[in-house]
C-alpha cells in the first residue's frame, strides 16, 4: 500500500506528542516532517522522550506544501487562519486542524465530529477537529437533542484533566496547587459552549436551551468526565435504545449498561456513556481522554476518514486502566 | 480552669481519630478514656501513630458513663440509640453523635450547625452533629433560602474526598481505582438531601424547592467542594452582603471576595464561600475539609459552644495550604 | 495467517486484565477462552469495563486443554503447580506463567527475560515470566554483571506503583493511607532478590555481591523506578557503550542518552534506561511500566518470541507520557 | 505578657507563607509587619488565601528595623547578606534566616537545629535555620556519628515533595509532569550534603565518612522520606536505645517502634524516626514536612528558644493523617 505523505505543523506541544505517538505506529502514515519553530533542530525524543527508539525524526521550521497528503496543524488558536495564508497547501491535501479557528466551519472546513458527521468528513479536504469538551457533551446530548428531548435548560458538569491547559507553565497546573485540589473556571461561559451550540442547531433547528456548563480543574493528568441531565418524560429503557441507535456505527462511542468511571477511557479513543433516569430527569454520563477522542485520537480518526482508512486504524488503544 | 472530663466512644475511625488530634491539645478537655471495641488494649499510638508524641492513652472497650461532662459518638450510623440505651449517661452529660441517628432531631437532640442553631447549640445537652456533605450544601444556600430567593430546583454538583467513605477498605477507595478516577454515586438520592431539607424547612417555612445534587468521588483524601446555583434576579452584591450578614457571627464561615480552591479549607475547620451571578443564576461555591468543618472539628465546635468557651478554641488549624 | 488459539487462566486479576488489554488486538492470537473462578459466567467487560466494544467473551470455570496452542497463568502464586497438575496441557502447548512458582526454572520452564535469555525462549515450551521489580532489576545491572564491573555491594533503591500489589483490597492499598504517602516494605529482603541472583549467577558465575534493595511503595498506580550502584572505575561512556551493545537486540529496553523520568514508560513495555558516573560510582536508573514490561507485555512478548512472531507484534503501544 | 514584636521578610513565598500561618496563632508573637517586593500593597489574605479570616496585613515593601524583637527572612538563596548589609537591624534583634546564606555559621550565626544545638540557639541573636532535606538526614543519621557507628560509606535515599522546589513555576513542577511520576536529581551531589557533614563534623570530629544520597523529586506536594543506612555490627536494640537517649529533650523528633510512613508527620513539626538491622545494616528511615520541620516549622522552633518561650509553643499542629 502506498503510504499517505503527511506532516505534523506545532508538534512540541501536548497534541502534537500524541499525533506523534499515534501517527509513528499508524500502518497507513508515512511522517514527512515534524515541525516547531520552538524546537527546530531538536530530535523529536528530545521533547517527546517516550518515543525513544520509535522515530529518528528531528522538528524542523521549514513549511514543505508540496507532496504533502495530509498535515495535522497543532498551532495555537488564532493562528492556523495567517499559517495557511503564509503556507497555502495544494488543494489535494487534507488538512486537519486541531484549533478552534475554523470550528464554525468557515472557509470550506467541516466540523470534525464523526458520530454527527461522518459522511461529510469523508468527502472533506479541510477538518476543524473539535474541542475536547465540546466533543464530551456533544456526545452526551446529541442523541437526546436529535430526538429534540430536551426542552428545558440542560445542566452540565465536566471535570477536565491538566493537560487540556496544555504544556505552559501556569499557576493552575503547578503541582504544588494542583494536587489534591478543585476548583472551577470559566462558569456558565466556555468557548466550547459556542462549537455545541452550533452542532446542535445542525442536528435539531428547532434546539434553543441554554446550557449552563460549570467546567471543574480536576486533579489529574488526562480526561474528561461529563454529568449532563434535563427533564425528560420518557423511560430510561427508551433513552438507551436511541443512544445505542444513534451510535451504531461509532467505533469508539460506547453506551454502558453498567456504571462507569473515568478511567475505563483514559488513553483510549473511546467516548464511553451512561444514562440513568432519577427525579424525572434524563441523566447522562460520558468519559473520555482530552487528548485522545478530546484531541488528537479524534483528529486520526478524521484523518483515517478522509482517507477511506478501517475508522480504527492505529487507534485500538490499550486503557491505562489502573 | 476545672478541666472538662471527655470520652470518644469509637475513636479508632477517621472521625474519632480527628477527633482525637483536636482534643489532645484543646487546653479546657481532659481525656479520661478513648473507647474502641476493635482496638482494646491498644496504644491510641498504634492505631493513629501521627500522634507519637502527644498522648500515651490505650483503646478501652468498657464504657464509663459516671464522672463524664462530655462524650463524642463517633459509632457507626445506626448504632448510636443502642449504644445509648444500653449505657445511659447522666442527664447533665453533653453527648455529641456524629452518626445520623439523630439529625432529624428526635430524642431531644439539636442539630449542630452552629452558622444555624448557635443559641440551640449554647444550651444542649444533646447533639446531633451534621453530616459533610450536608454541611458544604447548607451553608452555601441557608442565606438564601433564608432570603427566600430560592423558588425553583436548585442545582448542586459536589465533590467529596475519599476519607468521607472511611476506614473500611472498598472497591471504591482501593488506590488503584481511585487515583486519577472520578465517578458519580447515589445521583440525586445522597442521604443528607433530608437533613438538609429539614434545616431549609426550619430557615424558612415557605421552602419546598427541589434539590437536585450530583455528588462526585474525587481523587483526593480530604476536602469537599460544592457548587450551587439557582435562578436569581437581584444583583451579585445584594447577595454578597447578604450572606456576610448571614455569617457575621460565624467564626469559621467566609464570604471570599477572590475566586477560591478547595485547599484553601482543608486541614481547617473553615467553610469558605464566593458567590458569582452569572446567566440569572446566583452561583456559590464552598470549601470546607469533610472530616473537620463536615465532621470532628465541627463537633468540638459544638463542644466549645454546649460548654460556653471560645467557638473557636482548640480549632484555629493551620490549612495544608499546598 | 492462522491463528495462535489461546487461554487466559485467572483472567479477573490486574496482571490477567493487561493480557487481555494486549491479546484482544493481538493480530495472531485467538482468545478462546478466560478462565476465572471468581467470574465465571460474567462478561469479560463486567471485570474490566474499559474493554467495552472490544469483546464479547465470558469468563469460564471450565479449563480446556485441547486444541490450544498458547496458555498464560495468571494464578496466584503458589497455585500453578497443583493447575497444571490437575490441568495437564499437551506437549505442544507454550505455557507462560506469570507468577513465582517456576521461576527458578524447575520443572523444565524458561526464565522468560528475552534481554538474557532470548534463544532459550525462542525454543520453549514453558516459560516463567518474571516478576516486575526483577526485571527492572535486572535490567539495571545485567551488563555490568556480564562484564564483571559488580565487586561490591551494589545499593538499590526502587518504588512501585500500587498495582504491584494486585487488585485485592488492603491498607496499603487503601486510597487515604496511600494517597500523597511513602513507605518502604521487605527492606532487603523482597523475594524477587532470588530470581534477579539466579539470573546474574547465569550471565557470571563468578558473581555473588550482595545487593541491598530498598523497594518502597510509590504514590501512583503503574510503573517501577529503579536506582542501582556499585563502584566502578571506568568512564561513564566505557558503560554506555556496553549497555547499548548488550541491549542492542532488545526492541523494547533502550539506553537514553537524556535524564529520565518513570512517565516515559508508563503504559508500554519498554525499560528505558540511563547512567551516570560520579562519587566513583556508576549509577543507572530504570522506568518500567509494573504490569507491562514487569508481568503482562513481558508475558506477551515472550509468546511472540515462543512462536517466531515479531518480537514487537501487538506491543508497540501508546506511552500515557502526562 | 509583652509580646515579642516580629516581621517577615519575603512573607510570599511557600516558607513565608507556613511562617504566617504559624505566627497568626503564635500567642507570644505580634506581627508587626510582612514584607515582599513583589506583593507591596496587596493583602495577605491575596496571596495565602487560606489566611481569611485569619489576618488583615497588607504587605508592604518598606524595611522597618528598629522596634523588632525578631525577624525572619525568607529570601531566595544569596540575597540575604545583601539584605542585611542595607538594612541593619539592632544587635538585640533575633534574625532567623531561612536561606542557605549563614549555614556556614558565619558572621556570627548559629546552625538552628535544636536537637544538636539547643543550647547554642537559646542564647542566639543570629540563626541559620537548616535545609529540608539537611534536617531530614541529620537526624537521621546524628545519634550514630556521635557514637562513630558510621565508619564507611553512609547510603541514603531520600524523597520529596514538590514544595521543596517553591512557588516559581518550573518543568518539573507542571503537574501534567510531575503527577504520577518519580526522578532524581542532583544524583549524589545536592547542596545540603555541605551542612550536613558541618554537623556531623561537629558532633564527631572523626567522622570523615562519604554520604552518598539519591534524591527523588516525589509525586506528593508536601514531606520528606529518608531512608539512610550504614554497615553495623551492633544490636538494634542498642541503637533504638541511643537513639531515644539522643533526643529525649527533643520534643518534636520521636523514634518510633512500629513502622512509619510519611504521612504521619505531614503538616506537624514532628521528625518521625523508625530504625531496623538487616543484612548486617543499621537502617533508618525517617519523616519530616519539609514546609514545617523542614523550614518554616522549626524556625519558630528556634524563635521560641532564643526568646525561652515554651519550645514547642504554636507549634501543636494536627497531622494531616489522611
Amino acid at each position: 500500500m502506498k503510504k499517505i505523505k503527511t506532516a505534523i505543523i506545532g508538534a512540541a506541544g501536548y497534541t502534537g506528542g500524541e499525533l506523534l505517538r499515534l501517527l509513528v505506529h499508524h500502518t497507513a502514515c508515512e511522517l514527512m516532517y515534524v515541525h516547531s519553530n520552538s524546537q527546530k533542530g531538536k530530535k523529536v525524543t528530545a521533547v517527546h522522550p517516550d518515543l525513544i527508539g520509535d522515530t529518528e525524526l528531528e522538528f524542523t521550521d521549514e513549511v514543505q506544501t508540496e507532496g504533502i497528503d495530509a498535515v495535522f496543524l497543532g498551532l495555537p488558536h488564532g493562528q492556523t487562519k495567517g499559517f495557511l495564508e503564509k503556507h497555502p497547501f495544494p488543494a489535494h491535501t487534507v488538512i486537519i486542524d486541531l484549533s478552534t479557528d475554523f470550528r464554525d466551519e468557515s472557509h470550506g472546513f467541516v466540523y470534525g465530529l464523526p458520530e454527527v458527521n461522518k459522511t461529510k468528513i469523508q468527502g472533506a479536504k479541510k477538518i476543524a477537529n473539535p474541542g475536547c469538551f465540546a466533543t464530551g457533551i456533544q456526545l452526551s446530548l446529541a442523541p437526546a437533542i436529535a430526538k429534540n428531548w430536551v426542552k428545558e435548560t440542560a445542566h452540565i458538569s465536566g471535570i477536565t484533566g491538566s493537560t487540556g491547559a496544555g504544556k505552559a507553565l501556569s499557576e493552575t497546573t503547578h503541582f504544588s496547587y494542583r494536587t489534591n485540589n478543585m476548583s472551577v473556571y470559566k462558569l456558565f461561559t466556555h468557548q466550547h459552549l459556542k462549537e455545541i451550540k452550533q452542532t446542535f442547531g445542525q442536528i435539531n433547528p428547532d434546539f434553543g436551551q441554554e446550557l449552563l456548563f460549570v467546567p471543574y480543574r480536576g486533579n489529574f493528568s488526562r480526561g474528561i468526565w461529563i454529568t449532563a441531565y434535563f427533564p425528560f418524560e420518557g423511560e430510561l429503557q427508551e433513552a438507551v435504545q436511541a443512544y445505542k441507535e444513534f451510535y451504531q456505527n461509532a467505533p469508539f462511542t460506547w453506551v454502558s449498561e453498567a456504571d462507569i468511571d473515568l478511567k475505563q477511557a483514559v488513553n483510549t479513543n473511546k467516548c464511553i456513556l451512561h444514562l440513568k433516569k432519577e427525579k424525572g430527569q434524563l441523566v447522562i454520563y460520558a468519559a473520555i481522554d482530552n487528548l485522545l477522542k478530546g484531541a488528537s485520537g479524534q483528529a486520526v480518526q478524521n484523518f483515517n476518514l478522509a482517507f477511506g482508512l478501517e475508522e480504527n486504524m492505529g487507534l485500538n488503544l490499550k486503557s491505562i486502566a489502573f
